[in-house]
């Protein structure tokens, strides 16, 4: 999956020495990170400027050692903000945003002597998301019959727009332009409902092993579709095919079959095929509600994995009969941490807009360049 | 539960011979049924009329031999039709709503050589509503802090309404008069997920084993609440507070426990939670839609149970910030059955309708009087 690809890439390829500002989105499941990061062995300093690249790694929270291990190897704190020379101010602080940035606060503080400086959530989703949306070609694209089709984002007409955030809970957000926005809706069903049950049903190590299930099963095996019920037929009175899920997991109902007699593939297809479908309904019924035909989904449940769009795009499609549209983002996972990051107020511009596809394609790096003084 | 006991009752108490007119509601999971019966020994004709009673059982669908079993131990066919004098052509007809009238219809021929007479499903469920609602007296009531607050209804304050009939899956009707309604919602998210789900992951021998089980667990011990992701705090700028659910079942995600090792109370708890809410929030995101203030819940996946009516009531307040109002049925299980019913044109009028509220709190019979030829 390209998704995964995001991290993978920045692991291998991250210059050590010269990573400076990072920021932080510490969730329920999983801890966002991006950081500001010049070429290696040649930082290209430019007047005021410096230019580099935004790279993205993410960690289970459960294992949030790791980030601090990562942070710390980083040496962040000293070498890289010198060489650069960022203000001193920065020196022991990182913008953080999320749950996490208020009950780690004092881990980062004790064995990293480092301050979070906390962002709000929905605030930095909302810059993030903004700043991708805006700054970066290609960052949304909606998905049709497994095609990725690409956007082309007019600023002068992005808002408003539903942002959907699906992390280990959902919010929904309407945003009415920069720093203008409300949390209108949200649900806990979201990835950390796919994951935790999908842990329970299927013993899966991991949630991209699951995703992995999910994509070889066959969810009619549990789910009671209309023709179940109808003896094959459909019910078209009220715009029901007979492949139509009328129940989730409810033909589990009347067979005699423990779980350990279901494939766990086909227990992760129709998790997740129920968990998409409600998000996508949800989010649907939100967007009516305020008259808003574009929804944007973010979060790092979604992955880039193609069932998941799929289902989300369906069901935005069914439930407003085409009038409302699901588009995804590159960076899905990470707008709460690139809005943490916009914190900083160091980005200025974006030089080579149009050397950014390529790059995206491989590994979602995103060039841009910083002040170093303020 | 008081919701079991309209069917105990009347397995125990129905009169054998004196049946004569039964519909049948064939879903997913469960047949409804309702029949006419007059009392034992003492059929009151009066004129073109005989008074009597409507009874409710329940089957499930999985064992539908249990049903034809009691409609042919009944001889429903031939000696109460025949005791009662009603028209001839009645004769070898069943009315019969839900995909089963479909799905079956072959079955009770050859069986019983009973024709199914179809009843649109979502036609069925409203006649049944609109019944109820106006016959019997205390049917909808609030539950409101553990208490049924029975509702007077008005008659001629009674539409529009929101319908949310919880089976297998859900259907969601606005309802604005006698045949007069429009399926404008529903979800697959439903009974059948509580059920089949909950059987999977707790090995439950029945739903109302799940159901008990449900009531003695914490669902706080496999959901991440917003404390768990803020660390004890509230997220107070978007009205959550730390008690709040976060993600359900994303607790489990971090904690190395396989399913055996949770108790199966705290997962069926989680999982009512989770699917109540669910069709809470998507209930009022509907009547919002359409402006409706008024939203009855029916189907069998309530059962009178109290936590479900609880968390139903509370996403209902919660979201629509106490603008929209949950009401619950005391036939609830038995809409689409009585709709089905109401299709033989019998019932006249109800003779004693002061006297019913005890009768209800009982065993949900109904007295009402039927028309004896046409």
């Amino acid at each position: 999956m390209e998704g995964d690809r995001i991290e993978e890439a920045t692991l291998a390829n991250s210059p050590v020495d010269e990573i400076s500002h990072l920021a932080l989105d510490i969730g329920g499941s999983l801890i966002k990170m991006v950081y500001f990061s010049t070429e290696k062995d040649k930082p290209q300093k430019d007047g005021r400027f410096l230019n580099g690249r935004l790279y993205f790694l993410k960690f289970e929270t459960s294992k949030i050692n790791e980030c601090l291990d990562f942070i710390s190897s980083k040496q962040l704190r000293c070498r890289g903000i010198q060489h650069c020379g960022f203000p001193a101010s920065d020196k022991n602080i990182i913008k953080a945003t999320g749950g996490g940035a208020f009950k780690f606060a004092d881990l980062f503080k004790e064995k990293l002597d480092i301050s979070l400086d906390k962002v709000e959530e929905m605030s930095s989703l909302v810059s993030g998301a903004n700043f991708l949306l805006k700054a970066v070609p290609s960052e949304a694209f909606t998905y049709v019959n497994g095609q990725r089709n690409y956007v082309k984002i007019d600023h002068n007409d992005l808002y408003p727009y539903l942002l959907v955030n699906i992390g280990s809970g959902v919010s929904m957000i309407k945003v009415d332009g920069d720093g203008k926005y409300e949390r209108v809706s949200g649900t806990s069903v979201g990835g950390g409902t796919f994951w935790g049950l999908g842990k329970l049903l299927t013993k899966c190590k991991s949630f991209d092993d699951l995703l992995e299930m999910s994509h070889q099963g066959n969810n009619r095996v549990i789910d009671m579709l209309v023709g179940d019920i109808y003896g094959g037929m459909d019910y078209l009175k009220i715009g029901l095919s007979s492949t139509a899920i009328a129940s989730s997991f409810g033909k589990a109902i009347s067979e005699n079959k423990e779980l350990e007699e279901y494939k766990p593939e086909d227990v992760a297809r129709s998790l997740l095929r129920m968990i998409s479908n409600n998000i996508g309904q949800i989010a649907y019924l939100n967007a009516l509600r305020f008259g808003l035909k574009k929804i944007f989904f973010g979060g790092f449940f979604i992955r880039g994995h193609a069932y998941t769009m799929d289902t989300i795009s369906v069901a935005v499609d069914f439930w407003s009969k085409g009038e409302a549209k699901a588009m995804f983002l590159r960076h899905e996972g990470f707008l709460g941490a690139v809005g943490a990051f916009m914190n900083y107020k160091l980005v200025e511009e974006f030089p080579n807009s149009n050397s950014l596809v390529g790059d995206l394609t491989d590994n979602g790096i995103i060039e841009c360049r910083v002040h170093v003084s303020s």
